[in-house]
């Protein structure tokens, strides 16, 4: 073992020996989130096998292999047939879930920052007043933000909200629908649509990726439980980073 | 308008003036999806003016914006403001419903149609395995497939399904989920994964794309209602061609 993965040992052994109700696969689970968080296990490294982590830690592989699925069905973890278990780098969204960006990434243990790039109040566009269902002249809000996971560039995400829906501009910190949400003006249904694109010279530098690069763009157009549209928003996502995942059913 | 607009607007009155017990906005509905399938509406023009079409067509403008409302709902065309209502090149596909290409393309008015890369008789790969949950040795059918909707290259499809699924590689024929309906084998449930990607030489020859253009991969795992998995499939689809479109809930 490495001394990477050594320390990593030492971390989840402290977790381990801590005193909790929970049933240890689930503690096992939390000590290797809490690692994975802490930078001790490191998304190019393959994890300890199985059975070594069953080994080191003397608990049984039955446990260990319950802790991973639990992870790898999160979405934390993926395995590689014939090369182990790794950290999943790649961000899975739920295609059918009306979640915000701070809420997945918080949800992955990573930490959602934003960068303004613009915050500003304006009327609606012709286009923004056929989709929002308002008169030409009402009073939107735009924000304009790049949306990190700790340090990592993960999204580029134009948001126009009708204006009467937040108490002021500066309403908005982190989260947009933290925001919208003690407004009591959260969407609670939207619309969805997804398409691949080549990024655009200012698209890419932004995102930190190459001119050229697969995208995903996405529009999003939420609502209010009373059917008004509340926001509207194109965000561009780095392709290399996000999959959109989810479960259908026939009819 | 031009000589195409008067050959398309005799088409339509023709079918206005047939005897029906419609409302007068689903039979021009009707009139002008038939003009879009005979091609006397072409994608590349802009559809004569609301107004115009009023005026040409003797009814009022309320019953043609209806009509054209609800040939935008359907996906059919699209409105671009400051420049018209085209007819809608892009396909939109629900992300939350299973659906088969055939049943996508013929609910458009257009015609499905595959060719085969390849129809074999084999045994589970190690990655099909762990997705189908199959044992080492397994057989599987695999069908690879251009599909085209009319003669339009739509998408590239890899499937492998569960031998035991069907009564032999001859039975599918255009359809793969209409010969899984017949042998009582059609999915029910699917978990699918759309990331974004460039088109490599091979995939853009196929689809008459460049290589480097924008695509989306489609990763779609198929269940019976008992729990079995019936199919894996990887589908790649022309960016420029393809939206995926999903209607989200809160929570």
């Amino acid at each position: 073992m490495s001394s990477d993965s050594t320390t990593a040992l030492v971390h989840i052994r402290a977790h381990l020996s801590e005193t909790s109700n929970l049933p240890l696969y689930q503690r096992l689970q939390r000590a290797l989130r809490s690692a994975i968080e802490q930078h001790l296990l490191k998304p190019e490294d393959a994890l300890p096998a199985e059975r070594q982590l069953a080994a080191d830690l003397a608990i049984s592989r039955i446990t260990v292999r319950k802790a991973i699925d639990g992870l790898v069905g999160e979405g934390v973890l993926v395995r590689r047939p014939g090369s182990g278990n790794f950290i999943n780098t790649r961000i899975e969204k739920n295609f059918a879930k009306l979640t915000s960006f701070s809420e997945d990434m918080r949800a992955r243990g990573r930490t959602p920052r934003s960068v303004w790039l613009k915050r500003s109040e304006g009327t609606v566009t012709p286009d923004e007043a056929m989709r929002l269902r308002l008169s030409p002249g009402a009073a939107v809000y735009r924000f304009h933000r790049m949306r990190y996971a700790d340090d990592v560039p993960m999204c580029l995400e134009y948001a126009t909200i009708v204006a009467s829906c937040l108490p002021s501009l500066e309403a908005v910190d982190v989260s947009m629908y933290d925001a919208l949400e003690r407004a009591g003006n959260r969407p609670v249904r939207a619309l969805q649509r997804l398409s691949a694109l080549l990024l655009n010279a200012e698209q890419a530098a932004l995102l930190q990726a190459k001119e050229g690069d697969a995208g995903l763009a996405v529009e999003r157009l939420g609502f209010l439980r009373d059917g008004r549209a509340v926001e509207f928003c194109r965000s561009y996502f780095r392709g290399d980073m996000y999959d959109f995942v989810a479960e259908l059913n026939a009819g």
